[in-house]
């Protein structure tokens, strides 16, 4: 038994107290679950996890994820309890400018906030990703450990609700975590039976822990709701029972998770949200609403707290709840010992380490890149991307990454390197271990998304994830939210165009480029060849703040002679000259991006068989051009040449910022069709002779 | 026992042949699944289905869905022997330009296909709803026929593959299929341990029946590849004896699925994909590479079929499988005396039935819409539009829709209109029914998207779905495929801008209002009051071959008055001049959509009052206004006032189209944050003020 005294039943009550108070002050928010889940907060921050708040980012500390994000109060009141710094201003300035303490929890602005939560889902499928991230972690610098024995073990806490239960992607995620038998994952599951459209009876009768059972994960059932000693099976015992916050069974649950080798932990605690508030417990209403003046009144009064103060912290309360700074910290120098023996043992490990946490990129890496010769045949963009991918396999062992099942068709497999399965899961395709690196997402795009950004939030690798690009659709709340945190996420997307011809239209992506590059703070990179697309590997693993995304094609698209036209090291730089106008200062410039730079390139020649002084600009992404200087960007497209084209085989959504009112847009506004790929670049008007005619067209 | 003759066993083997063919004929494609489920696809279409090649569009049709959109042969080739107009020179054409054997089945393009699938998961979604739409139908049309005696009663069949499971939307739509007892609805999952990346034991290992059973379904085992007689459990039976294709077990758990009344039904069919190559079987290769000339000419000598001929079909065999038409003439003879009767017994409902088939507004349609008083203060649009759904729901019941657990935030609810709830399963808050009409999706936007997909493509009924515009982007792959199948879906996407306030960064659309409109064939209609709320629903419903999406405030918003500002019928051209200068040509126009058109009208009169005449031009939806004819545009963006200010409270990509080279864009190129909404604008600089400044730079 966890052994809480008086005092730790007062600070879970004041928890709910402030939780009340907190939203009733600002006048929005959600105070219900804060509420009833203030036992199971209590317990994580002060008796289960490894952490220390005065030390936010040790490496050795587990990582808390609020899936349930809208119920940020259940998080920052622990920190304000634990000693993250939190205080009792910021519950006051709950979600308004400025605060410490927005809406939902937001990574790199709240001090102990691990993750960035709120979109339902979310939270429980990066803590997959967090939980992977550990594993390979270990097996980079520390595979020989015994189990939980490692300086770089450390188990991952997740809450969650009905919505993140509900949610595709975390069926994604969580099939796949049963299959890689995560057991250093345990996620509770707050089941309450409400969300916003009240009763969940509405539209939610599954069977949660039998599906995550078939997951292959273990699953503890703690049901507050039915009365101590007795435990029920699925969800048909609402309400039955007086409701008893059992707390030692839910630290037994938890504690057994921890100690798990062999799969992940689902633990279902049945509660009631708003619990004890006598009117608001139990309904949709107190999910997302302030419960009103008289029903906080009516919950202090119950709790035994007077209804007059607000915000009602007892100074022996706090006292004792800071006291886990103390313990934080004795555990963080147990386990600095054992990190220093690892560091005095595995030198070369540690200057790894080094390396990562300093988020520095290994020498060598420009000497292993992969040039290309010039070969008018050429390479699809997505082969020179798994040239450069295995180039890069010795040299940066941080970088690790897959294909949500299509390895083969994106070249997302690092040549000779394991797959990442638990030993005995391999294949005769793909061998691999525990440690390997290799991911496998099955068909999961979503699922994906949120590991990646997980694996990136843990910190110490390098990430990135391939399907067709058609399917950055499904993976879009993802790629939001890898901007959002700034996670240095690569997303491979290959088959980026009609280019990838016959599997038609539901295949075809022709309105992503734009919609992608509409997202603040991710970098598109569409590489015209092999030589660009090495160029764009090495310059987006130079940034460490931000996702970016690889469009590459399917097809073959020739490899440019460099000796004549400019060097792929333009790529760097969003945009380039890559073939001067010849004969005079250019009359017009023809821009276009990834396998339509090829276009622009023939109808450069005709252009200049006519006598018109042509440049190509080759402009992979638009983000890093927009970053260059005005001088820069005037001397790439000069302001007096108005006769403009862009060429890209999607909507022109966004290049008239580029060609201007006198410029022209060969783009395709409409979807694709099933056919080789030549017939449709010809039937859709997306030629050289189109590019042409639009350049006459505008001089 | 079905009673397979040798004709029908040659014919499947004809089918397995005709598929190798097709695929090494044009180079590439799906022939491994196309083999290995022929004896499936034939049982289905020519035992099990209800159907009438001659009139592909009989109401009382059952529906197949072919969610393995990938093998796509699988539904040519039945079409071809079924007689729906397919021929052998269609499947030469497979994947060609202009074929009617796309590379993925195309609804509207392939007479026979009843949806357009390849987007894994998606075609097992839309069939949830087409089983939802089903029951929706007959409680609309003929609630009181005892069950199967309706000539609104059919099935729906669905033929799913490993990545259809592995999809996070299936397990979204079909927990909501559990939950709607939909007994309508069977789905055969071929579990063939094989995907791109080979054996999916690299990353899916779960117990796919059981989860099933969580979700409430019946699940039924059909085990070819454990040999005859045995039944397996999960999936620990791979490859145990020899492969048996038990085509009257498979038969009987199909008509057994037909038969039930409380639960979908999920039947797992283990198969080797590509059956019976010599080579080929059990292999990743064959899942989407033509087998190669050897390897088919080994499996036509198997079959008894002479390698050295293409595209072999007998005389006999396609005269036996054509005789399906003369069966499906007759049942639909017999489905038709049902009809009449029905017609004879319910002059009313035909009435709409005829309505309904002929896809027209009902009338009084206008006259039920409501309009708005002028109102400084004014009213939240997503208000307006909860107003305006009310309105119609007695003069259009084939309007129906939902939320995904927001219909409170969304206003998505129809007053006193009933649930479309299981008997039994109605709650507090939402009474209803089997027959109800307002949906419940969970929270679940995924599958929510795909189900409105399925509704819509039944065809009788017009769905709406609500959730928060941010999560638009969860349900993006529906959205796309509701545009490529031209469904006239509506989207009720509220809180669409940093107006929404608290809930900060995560739940603030700043990208997505572009990210929409790149999407070809999808309306955006972002009203900017409660009289354009009600104008841009009457418009939205007169389409009846795309969807649109509403774009709708948390916040109030004024409504106009519109004795001095224009009527708001000018919504219905996409743009408008709502307010004109005065004294004086324009010299500036101020252009807005939504929220932000109040701010428009306030920068014109501070530019007025400085003398500065200054048009304000409403333009909820740009799609609309890029329909009229140059002259129009023209009149109300005229060509020669170049000075064109636009503000919206989201990224400018697409305005410069509008607003030109020497004008302006108010705009929010970054993500939003969490506070009050009135603070976000005034921070943010979207304010009447910043228009003002940005006219004054642009003149």
């Amino acid at each position: 038994a966890v052994g809480w005294t008086d005092v730790d039943v007062r600070a879970v009550d004041t928890v709910r107290v402030l939780a009340a108070d907190a939203v009733q002050n600002v006048g929005s928010g959600h105070p219900g679950t804060a509420m009833s889940l203030a036992p199971l907060a209590y317990l994580l921050y002060q008796n289960v996890m490894r952490h220390d708040p005065s030390e936010p980012h040790w490496l050795g500390r587990d990582r808390f994820v609020l899936s349930a994000g809208h119920s940020s109060l259940t998080q920052y009141i622990q920190l304000y309890l634990s000693g993250y710094g939190l205080e009792l201003d910021d519950l006051r300035a709950l979600r308004s400018w400025g605060s410490a303490t927005p809406g939902h929890p937001e990574v790199h602005h709240t001090t102990g906030v691990e993750i960035t939560t709120g979109p339902l889902g979310s939270g429980l499928a990066s803590a997959v990703g967090m939980a992977m991230a550990q594993r390979r972690q270990r097996g980079m610098l520390d595979p020989d450990a015994p189990e939980g024995q490692s300086p770089f073990d450390h188990h991952v806490w997740v809450i969650a609700s009905d919505g993140d239960i509900m949610e595709g992607v975390s069926s994604e995620a969580s099939s796949l975590a049963g299959h890689q038998e995560l057991s250093n994952l345990t996620v509770v599951y707050d089941q309450n039976f409400i969300s916003i459209e009240d009763d969940t009876d509405i539209s939610f009768s599954e069977d949660v822990g039998k599906r995550y059972e078939a997951y292959g994960w273990h699953v503890e059932t703690v049901d507050w709701r039915q009365g101590a000693g007795e435990s029920g099976d699925a969800v048909d015992t609402r309400g039955q029972g007086p409701y008893t916050e059992d707390v030692d069974a839910l630290h037994a649950a938890l504690q057994a998770s921890r100690e798990r080798t062999d799969k992940p932990t689902l633990v279902i605690l049945r509660t009631i949200i708003a619990w004890p508030a006598p009117e608001a417990q139990d309904t949709g209403a107190s999910h997302g609403s302030a419960l009103g003046e008289d029903e906080v009144a009516a919950t202090k009064k119950i709790l035994g707290f007077d209804p007059a103060v607000s915000f009602p912290v007892e100074d022996a309360v706090l006292e004792h709840t800071r006291s886990v700074v103390e313990r934080g910290r004795q555990a963080r120098a147990a386990w600095q010992e054992r990190f220093d023996a690892w560091r005095a043992a595995n030198p070369e490990r540690a200057a790894l380490l080094d390396r990562l946490q300093a988020k520095q990129l290994p020498e060598g890496l420009e000497q292993a890149l992969p040039t290309f010769d010039a070969d008018a045949k050429g390479m699809a963009t997505r082969k020179a991307s798994g040239e450069v991918l295995s180039a890069l396999a010795d040299v940066m062992p941080e970088l690790w990454g897959g294909s949500a099942d299509l390895a083969g068709s994106n070249n997302t497999t690092m040549k000779g390197v394991p797959s990442f399965v638990p030993d005995g899961k391999a294949t005769e395709m793909f061998p691999g271990h525990r440690y390997g690196r290799t991911m496998h997402f099955g068909i999961r795009e979503h699922g994906m998304g949120m590991i990646l950004n997980g694996i990136a939030l843990e910190g110490l690798t390098r990430p990135y994830g391939g399907t067709f690009l058609v399917f950055s659709d499904y993976m879009r709340p993802a790629v939001r939210l890898a901007s959002i945190q700034q996670l240095p996420v690569v997303y491979v997307w290959t088959h980026d165009s009609i280019g990838l011809g016959e599997d038609g239209p539901t295949h075809q992506p022709v309105e992503h480029l734009a919609a992608l590059r509409a997202i603040p703070g991710l970098d598109v990179v569409r590489p015209a060849d092999a030589n660009e697309t090495a160029v764009a590997w090495r310059t987006i693993l130079g940034s460490v703040d931000h996702p970016a995304a690889l469009a590459l094609t399917r097809q073959n698209v020739p490899t440019f002679d460099r000796s004549v036209m400019a060097s792929a090291e333009g790529v760097a730089r969003g945009g380039y000259v890559l073939a001067e106008a010849e004969g005079g200062t250019p009359q017009v410039v023809l821009i276009g991006t990834g396998s339509e730079v090829q276009l622009a390139v023939e109808a450069r020649e005709t252009l200049q068989s006519a006598g018109i002084p042509t440049r190509v600009v080759s402009m992979p992404c638009r983000e890093w051009f927009d970053e260059q200087d005005q001088a820069y960007r005037d001397e790439v497209l000069p302001p007096q040449v108005r006769a403009r084209v862009s060429v890209e085989a999607g909507v022109s959504q966004g290049w008239r910022e580029l060609v201007g009112d006198a410029g022209r847009m060969v783009s395709l506004e409409h979807f694709g069709a099933s056919a080789d790929y030549e017939t449709l670049y010809r039937e859709f008007g997306i030629t050289a002779e189109a590019v042409v005619e639009a350049a006459r067209a505008c001089l």
